[in-house]
């Protein structure tokens, strides 16, 4: 920890370049700073009113149909299967890449506890991966190397020595938008037998190597919830190249009820996670929208990059290479920091009118998952003390085209 | 099985039935008769305008805040927490009612299918129960009966004695609004330590020896879905009178997030089944016109409880003494009808523009249940294979107010 007029100026210094780089109506330091709030400016109200005034706002309805397949169309993905959130789509992604119960299933230490969570949901448990500097999220390499001593081949499926469960999915996220490295994943996954499900939840709009984010596993999870980079109030969805795939996510999240002019039959335990068509509306007219959120993302990532490579000691996150971000949550690392000294970061900020927020928690110092499996998570930990997300809204990024303009 | 001119016969009463009960704009036998739509034409637009204006769509908000309070104050209950659905409020009832896995839960056979489904997603079985022919719902008489030669009762609680297991919770369902026989029940679950839970999904405005369902048990569920006399889009609400129980609702239903200004710290694996703010606003919007729908739904039974008083072989379906029912759903019963008959004369109304239904397949006839354990269900099959829901929507109620100013 230092003290805390070496707080006091790291503050300073990081109040001075976010002010900086925001759009100039939000420059001034009077002005809360928020972390991500959404933009709804486009047809939100025209579509939402359309839902209204014809009586169709509950759970089918042409906006449904319309963003699932703008969805699919989007991600180049074959089936997008639209859901109430993106804990619901990633408990049916799971279910659906045949997690059982007794299971474990590899997910980062480091992520939001709706990973983990979902895991539970099916009676299986979390068993936490370390991070990697570069995307913040699993790293390959290390991950690799544990799995090699820690896990038995048989029967084509992967087993923990230590507590005599299969391993069955592999479950990377691409934290605040940034890509893992999935090809490096990939081989883990078959190497390992393990089916590779991506938590996309954060990374609507980031692509890998060309190809949208919940390309490269079996299926994969979105999230639009109300921070999340396009929101429809709350709500996600299944992603998928696989159609039978897509017609059992759909059927299971709408209750597994079998087609019939009247009789109400179904034919498995179900769920109702249907994403409402009110709901859907908004999340068509924040389609019509990413393009223009991505662009004003990434210049405010250009510009916080800029602001924060002079100030010695702290890192701007960047995507990795053969990956494009979404920048959905700008984020720097303060070297050295400890716990401590993050949130004296924090406080500080938040005195400025600025809302920076930590990372997630480690999920394994969550009570509930205290005991479950895993490996050494120093990276994890390191990150954890020293990452701090900045203000990311799609507003603070909007000058990007009257800059452009005006540069030479 | 009748014949078919017989069915036709049948048919043509119906529809003229039905005809004759309708606001006078929907008469014409040209005009298709919905079995439920929504009635949005309140403050739904305004409400919802407001949230996207702000920006406030997501998962808290003051909407939610105000359909919250004001389903407590509507129904007379301590706390009221607004989820996604009412799929996920039974969820959390029964778990928040103590259910385990491994345990058994009373439910009815007919009923729909998340009453059970939710039972399942802890890991415990439905066991189904019959019903009587007044509320439609389960018979305490018959259940008591059933329940002292099947139930061991040890250390407090009842066991399955075929089974082994455990029987910990009775979830009576108010069918259609029509309130089940709460006081017998009540004693039924008393008599063999059972915890009461009630599925209100379909019975908001429903009333009980004058007070509201969902008081009666130690916590219920209520559904806002598009097809409901009230709706949110996709939403549901627990109701408890106990609050400490309802602040553990509220944690457990948003991901079990420990309040911090910016720590994301969770003590217990959550859910994800917050309401968001624009489906919220639509809830605040519909319950300003609750006491309009009621009125008009009650109308329109009273109107068709007198169409079809003179029609031999057919009975209205009123409601329970002592209650006050929300006639969610108008339905008639066809004397001595099997499924082929109660099929054909739905073919046959079908055809002439009314969009009737039957009442649920019931539930241990699906392929998830079959072996689930039940009770003789003679009652409930004779009301599936008899009962008809007859077109509900609001406006076909709505002339009451002119009709009562004309009348003498």
């Amino acid at each position: 920890m230092k003290d805390s007029s070496d707080v006091q100026a790291i503050v300073a210094e990081i109040r001075d370049a976010v002010r900086k780089s925001v759009a100039p109506p939000y420059a001034s330091e009077t002005i809360p700073l928020a972390l991500h709030e959404p933009c709804l400016q486009g047809n939100e109200n025209a579509y939402v009113k359309e839902c209204i005034d014809t009586g169709w706002v509950s759970s089918v309805g042409k906006f449904v149909d319309r963003f699932e397949q703008e969805l699919a169309d989007y991600t180049g993905m074959k089936r997008a299967v639209a859901v109430s959130n993106g804990t619901a789509a990633l408990h049916i992604a799971l279910l659906l890449a045949g997690v059982e119960a007794g299971d474990e299933v590899l997910v980062p230490a480091l992520t939001f506890v709706a990973t983990a969570n979902a895991v539970s949901y099916l009676g299986a448990s979390p068993h936490f991966v370390d991070s990697e500097d570069v995307s913040l999220g699993m790293d390959a390499e290390t991950l690799d190397r544990y799995l090699s001593s820690t896990v038995m081949l048989r029967d084509g499926h992967a087993f923990n020595k230590s507590t005599g469960r299969r391993i069955s999915v592999l479950l990377p996220m691409h934290t605040f938008g940034h890509p893992v490295d999935l090809d490096a994943l990939t081989a883990v996954a078959e190497k390992y037998h393990l089916t590779l499900v991506e938590d996309a939840a954060e990374s609507i709009g980031s692509f890998y190597k060309g190809r949208h984010t919940g390309n490269f596993g079996r299926i994969a999870a979105l999230s639009f919830n109300g921070n999340k980079t396009i929101t429809t109030g709350g709500g996600g969805a299944l992603l998928t190249n696989d159609e039978d795939l897509g017609r059992h996510a759909k059927h299971l999240t709408t209750q597994a009820k079998v087609p019939h002019a009247w009789e109400f039959v179904h034919d498995a335990i179900g769920y109702n996670y249907r994403m409402p068509n009110i709901n859907a509306a908004l999340g068509c007219a924040q389609l019509e929208e990413l393009d223009g959120f991505l662009r004003a993302q990434r210049a405010l990532a250009d510009r916080y990059e800029r602001a924060f490579s002079p100030i010695q000691g702290i890192r701007f996150v960047k995507e990795p290479p053969y990956t494009r971000s979404n920048y959905w949550l700008q984020a720097i690392c303060l070297e050295g920091a400890d716990l401590e000294m993050r949130d004296a970061v924090i406080s500080g900020l938040h005195a400025a009118n600025i809302f920076v927020r930590p990372a997630w928690r480690l999920l394994y110092k969550l009570p509930m998952f205290e005991n479950a499996p895993r490996m050494d998570c120093a990276v994890a930990e390191r990150i954890e003390a020293s990452l701090i997300n900045l203000p990311s809204s799609v507003r603070l990024g909007e000058r990007v085209e009257t800059r452009d303009a005006d540069e030479p």
